[in-house]
């Protein structure tokens, strides 16, 4: 068993508020990230697969195609995008860091062809990160 | 002469296009930085002094004073803002790295109290960065 | 479960000895780490929360809560001290970064207000690690 | 229990490729990595130790036996080496980074005096890594 | 005036030696550099432009452009490659990182659409960087 | 002309604080930086080169000579040290960054065998630089 990590990039806005609160209760609780206009950050995504090295390749995974996986079924729907707008996987959930984890697990883990998904990690600033390891 | 930088982050979202424009024309030049929901980075700014050393301090500024007017100035205006509805010192201006770095300065520029703003650089993105040193 | 993680930053200096053993003894074993009048780092820290996310916020825990805990509790007290003498919390430890996890994970488990702290990583130089996920 | 990584690098040139296929094969699995003239990298690799804190010392293991241990058994071999041609301890095997974290891990394993190797982690570049935890 | 720099990588294998040397000689002033087999690196390309802001864009240069230029003229060329043997524009020169910097400053200047190519960056190892401003 | 840049680390304690000054003038000027049993700081230190490429080596200068002459000249005094009572060549001076990096100049600047010093960088963290380029 061993892992291995493949990094990207995506560079979003989004705006946190919940729907159901006042104006005065998303400000009391989400502060500054709940300014109406949003704000952005680029995202860090480190996403790892787990599983045996293939004698013939000396491979896990193929990074090409695990990069194509991520690209296409993530960060193409990510990137220089609003995420309270325009990511159809996202619709009806607040583009929190821990909500969007746990929507990227669900995008790539059935789309990862050998090994299995292991973690996701998603850096939202130098000063933040969050890790899903799925729904164990 | 000796330079003295300080490092501090923001947060923001921007669209970049061309109010004299029509959609396609933004879209052609703008790409996917157009898109009308907005996209966002986490900025990072360094912002340099030139000047002598004091000898009775060691300092060429007192980096806590320098800090100070940096967060006053630039980053509290800037950080968990939409860069074109929600920063004064940027109304009218197309939100780019170019434009913000030279919006900095000049927010900056006349309130360092020792030594000189010698240069502005903000990294936009892990492979993109922008400095300015002023209308020389 | 999802693990969040909040990074901060300590500058502190430290020297390394047993006082129970002669000078001899303490540059043998702690070497240039024993220099008597001390050395120092910039430490980082990541402390990472392990829960549930709540689904009317989307959050594990409030960064802005996790961030003012670890500040109060822990940054406030080492950044800018001198680990051997200045600490109530390091009194009668060496200072090794090992000692410093166990014990900055004992200031902070009893005071996270949501989820449950997971690990306290802590880096000494760009070439030194150390974790500690608790009294397991 | 507590974990203890040192980070330390080396750069080496490789190329990916099976014996057994043919040089189409090659080409059309390892693609450019198969270049027959090899390329490079520059791979960081991390080694954690698990282990007691011993209360003379406050160390999992001395950081300066640990990193002469993994100088002397593994970066001196592929410091400035053809990954394929070089390094007795990789013959006959495909010089891809999972192979080699396994590799450095057999090299390693032994030879730790103090704790138990836990983890060798390898980034091989900016976005790719491979970690190891052992045959377990 | 103002700059702007995009970043990019490459990954390349090399051996410095000068043929006009015996091997005594080249392994007396490259070391380890002169390997036989090569060794390699993760090469951190930064290329700067300087010029004016365009005031319907906002840009000095579209950076879609800068980059589509950088990867054509040279990443392409040295990505994955063997310095020694496989790339056009190195043939006859000892690749040390300053003579790829020259050879990829040659390259570069004549193809900037705007603005004029002020400076290449190459980042050789985490502790050596080579800078060209052209031949002033 | 190119310019070639040597990166290396010290870790050391200091305390900031003008002994002609009260105890209370030194609170007020260098606030916590001033605690009396000090503080530290992992430095970095780049060195840059300013020279010629000699065509017979491709090099401006050896980089390993320059590194010898870095760690003997100046790391090997302030690694582990204390910056206010342990260094010859900072004697009588205020251990601020400013004053650490002319300081540094001065040590570095006559030994330096091919090319000429062209600037000193010291990061005192990870949000402080400070750069010399000597007494012009």
């Amino acid at each position: 068993m061993i892992f291995v990590t493949r990094t990207e990039h995506f560079s979003a806005s989004h705006r946190l508020f919940n729907p159901e609160w006042t104006d005065e209760e998303n400000a009391r609780v989400f502060d500054k990230c709940s300014n109406p206009n949003g704000h952005g950050h680029n995202y860090v995504l480190d996403v790892t697969i787990a599983g045996e090295i293939d004698p013939s390749t000396g491979y896990v995974i193929d990074l090409k195609i695990l990069k194509e996986i991520v690209l296409t079924s993530v960060i193409d729907k990510l990137d220089h995008r609003n995420l309270n707008t325009d990511v159809d996987f996202l619709r009806g959930t607040i583009p929190t860091a821990e909500n969007l984890a746990v929507a990227i697990w669900n995008e790539l883990s059935p789309r990862i062809p050998s090994g299995k998904l292991y973690r996701v990690a998603l850096r939202e600033t130098v000063n933040n990160i969050v890790e899903y390891l799925g729904p164990k």
